[in-house]
């Protein structure tokens, strides 16, 4: 199956070509350019993710899953900056024109594509190690794009959904922790099928000061909005929302999934005070539950205190159950 | 050196943060996304393209050589549709943070950046085998982009710049051929350092009737716009512009060079035969040289005919000194 074949029978697909003027899309794949019409009076908000086998993702992965995680980490991007998805290039090399593989990956990414009507409108394929880029575009009205850079002393800090799942899932992979199937089926949901929060983000315009995606962990994530703001913040590490099975392991464990678990792709956010009312309108709105679990300081640095506002000294150090 | 450190070294370069909204770049890399301005009634133009070691480019080719064509093929892209560059995305693999090669690779990029005036807003690294990723964005006045699908019956077909010396160089490499040392770098220059045709494709706005810029070599990518525009072509083998070099060979490497001759990058389009003087004063706007080299006919197909107007059977068939 040469390169052709292979994007008309995977990836050309009829819902684009058949009202692709819906999108913005004017013309998408088949020649050297798409065109894309932009809204007048809007921002466009561009991002771009590679996934590498081992690094992004593991290879027990199934192909569909993998398929929707590629997406959905991009879409996690537009939803960190409030944007509407409207069209993502795909750019895939593959070792062998794998038909299972194509079947499942197209059936996985063109699922979630479908679900936030985002169309693939270019990309290219060609022999190579498994690789996988895509960049993703959406929209804004002039000027509301949410920033990393807005966040100002004594606004509240929220979190959407559940954080630390998919770290633990990864260390069940590792071999470092183990947990009974059923349980282990629901954290590997989370590691595998990440949920984008594109209605949170965009119910979020005009009303969020910053906000960010959690992908490398909820420290290091918040560490660019807190530098990009030039403010700190304090954490309430017992705020900071779990699902049940994380809430069953060891303290320990809990804090290391919560602030450093990576893929969580939840939205960390800042709001003022006064918005509160507003911004639980607005996870309601969006079907996204969201919780306050902190404050922006003035005073530069990441403070993370526990259930009685004690400071915890070195919250992010690693844990015995990992080495042993 | 972690990925952070590598971008700030090699990546976010001065020019693009000191007046970003030059270039309708509202916000480049260090956000989720990228905010970009497009410009009142213009289309965007976007294309991808991914480049693997071995497939698109050779081992020996020097990391600067490689920054400035993994940038050229995509800029290549928006030259065959009439686009003024705007903005690109870089997504690079790396098996290790390789600073020779990353020194030189930016260096490459961004002079080919510069000469064109696109910025490099934002993308993506990490580790893994070898693998470049360009996302290209440019802009037309909306409904002016040149497309594959608008050649006509009697359109003069046309020709920019010189065919064939970088499958010349390619075959060199594959110890098929061997030329004298400055034979072999003036032809090596073409393939790895391409030159897009940025200026000659926004001089043909209004003017060409379809374009493609030859990247798998003319015959193919003809074909594309016959295929796209319901139409056929005839194309004058002798009328083809080839280099010195290349016109000193045999007749049977001229043809396959000419007509199969991948990575060229120049355009190849159509233009009614009243816009013959605007033709040649767009490729002196743009110092780009043009050649009138065929006609297109109502009749689908290509025919490629000799210097008498006779038929050539087979004009693509390879030939014995390849295969010696």
């Amino acid at each position: 199956m040469g390169e052709f074949d292979l994007i008309a029978r995977y990836f050309a697909r009829g819902a684009m070509a058949a009202n692709p003027d819906a999108f913005g899309v004017v013309l998408g794949i088949g020649d050297d350019c798409a065109v894309l019409a932009p809204t007048p009076g809007h921002h466009w908000l561009v991002s771009a993710d590679m996934l590498v086998e081992g690094r992004h993702f593991l290879s027990t992965v199934s192909p569909r899953r993998l398929g929707h995680k590629a997406l959905a980490v991009n879409l996690s991007d537009l939803a960190a900056c409030g944007a509407s998805p409207r069209a993502f290039f795909l750019s895939l090399a593959l070792p062998r024109a794998d038909e299972a593989f194509l079947a499942g990956f197209s059936q996985g990414l063109f699922e979630l594509a479908d679900a936030h009507g985002i169309v693939l409108a270019g990309g290219d394929t060609t022999a190579g190690p498994l690789n996988i880029n895509i960049t993703v575009m959406g929209e804004t009205p002039r000027g509301q794009a949410l920033l990393r850079s807005g966040a100002r002393a004594d606004d509240d800090l929220w979190v959407s959904g559940t954080l630390g799942d998919a770290r633990l899932a990864l260390e069940v992979f590792r071999g470092t922790l183990s947990l009974p199937g059923h349980q282990f089926d629901e954290v590997r949901l989370r590691m595998e099928l990440p949920e984008p929060r594109v209605a949170l983000g965009r119910a979020l315009r005009g009303l969020a000061t910053s906000a960010i995606d959690v992908s490398d962990g909820l420290a290091g994530d918040l560490g660019h909005v807190l530098a990009r703001s030039g403010v700190g913040a304090t954490l309430r590490l017992a705020d900071l929302p779990r699902s049940a099975v994380l809430g069953a392991m060891p303290q320990d464990i809990q804090q290391l999934c919560l602030l450093s678990g990576g893929d969580d792709y939840e939205l960390v956010f800042t709001a003022p005070a006064e918005a509160r009312e507003r911004v639980l309108a607005a996870g309601r709105e969006s079907a996204t539950p969201v919780y306050r679990v902190g404050r922006i300081d003035a005073q530069p640095g990441l403070r993370v205190v526990d259930g009685a506002g004690r400071l915890i000294e070195q919250p992010l150090q690693s844990f015995d159950h990992f080495k042993s």
